[in-house]
């Protein structure tokens, strides 16, 4: 990524809101990883991987943490941090969503009332449109000023698998959500969906913030804060109602450990 | 923050401060989430996530210690260390409450005698107070010198959500204290509330330092070790407690794994 001059204040802004979003993931993993244990065997394993995604998470963005801190260095004599050189990358976010985003969608079909068959085929349809959503997508960040055509073009093709998956979960999922006979998890359930989609309607609008005529150094700030408030949201809190979610189901059938 | 000139006695009281503090969130961690398995299945969330306090705070102590010690240089032929110009971040504290705050009222919440309905709204009712108080207090944290207005005006706005949950703690949960049988429990319990609402009083009273009219550098000594003891006794002296009444409780109700 090209890098701008950062005033103290927008500086300092990326620094804290990169560190509260490695702490958020960092807690979010070890409480979902010890409660893992409290909910039924069937369902450990959603439980575990929403723990997963908040891992990989953390270890991304301790990366971007680092690498934000040593793409600018401050000088005894000056209130702004000046560049470093050493670019900072931002394509780990792209490497953390091929991993977390797949998982995602895995955790939130594996809490469902689902065949074995149903499981496996929406989890491989849901998972290579992922990928290719992604894949896309990065192609585009790389452009973030001058001519902006190529970030438009893969927008909009990222943006077809997008649609595709919140098709997927709002409207193909819809049938075995409204087979959940307990009302309180099968709102849960909603709420996970509706969550995922609403936290990923951001990414598309944080993308286009360059096109939005927000300055270069502007956009960067935005760019951050607004994938740190997503990432916040759709992993740890989609994770911490998956841990519900299965938690109310293991009460409900009496067979908790 | 603005940085100030230290002597070489005051920067080794922060640095050793700083540690001191690290090094109890550390192990107050360790143990918590070790006899996390010595309670009962119902009080084991509770011990859990009294132990993701400190184990957040202990993250957070990492980084200000690094960023104390960045912060200042020794050169051989000077006593006392000189600023590098790299500022000393306290914004995470900030983070750290942001996080914290809301999961210590969670912790006091859930070994308390509470129907499920009186704890999701207590929780979120102490939450958002909790978000809102740190939130409007940091504002006025960057203002340590020249004209304190501002100092003052978010010290007031914060005060009155503290105010709100001291109130809640102290009286709105006194019925559910009351409600418990057994006598030792319920010392422990009013302990926890009492602890947390007095540890908690010492954060504004350490926030108007700078308007007490006590110089820049000392103001910032006085700060991080007014802060440091604080969070010890909010953090791991209430933490422990919360261990102690669900450990009482378990032993009473003759259920222990």
């Amino acid at each position: 990524m090209a890098m701008y001059d950062m005033t103290n204040l927008q500086y300092q802004a990326v620094y804290n809101v990169l560190s509260f979003a490695l702490a958020s993931m960092m807690a979010t993993t070890v409480y979902l990883w010890f409660r893992s244990s409290a909910v039924k065997a069937q369902f450990k394993s959603a439980v575990l991987i929403s723990g997963l995604v908040t891992f990989i998470a953390a270890y991304h963005y301790m990366r971007i943490f680092n690498s934000w801190v040593e793409a600018y260095e401050y000088k005894i004599d000056k209130e702004d941090p000046a560049l470093t050189g050493v670019p900072f990358n931002d394509a780990y976010r792209y490497m953390d969503w091929l991993l977390t985003v797949p998982l995602l969608l895995i955790e939130i079909l594996l809490v469902m009332k689902l065949s074995d068959e149903e499981f496996s085929s929406k989890a491989k349809a849901l998972g290579v449109a992922a990928a290719l959503m992604i894949v896309t997508g990065y192609y585009g960040e790389l452009v973030v000023s001058g001519d902006l055509t190529p970030r438009w073009v893969c927008w909009f093709v990222s943006m077809l698998f997008f649609l595709y998956i919140c098709k997927e979960l709002l409207v193909g999922l819809a049938g075995a959500t409204q087979s959940e006979t307990d009302p309180i998890v099968k709102d849960k359930i909603k709420m996970a969906q509706i969550m995922t989609v609403i936290s990923w309607c951001t990414y598309p609008v944080v993308y286009l913030f360059p096109m939005l005529g927000i300055s270069a150094s502007h956009s960067v700030v935005a760019i951050q804060i607004g994938y740190c408030c997503s990432d916040i949201i759709s992993k740890c809190g989609v994770g911490l109602l998956i841990y519900q979610i299965t938690y109310a189901k293991s009460n409900k059938e009496g067979l908790l450990p």
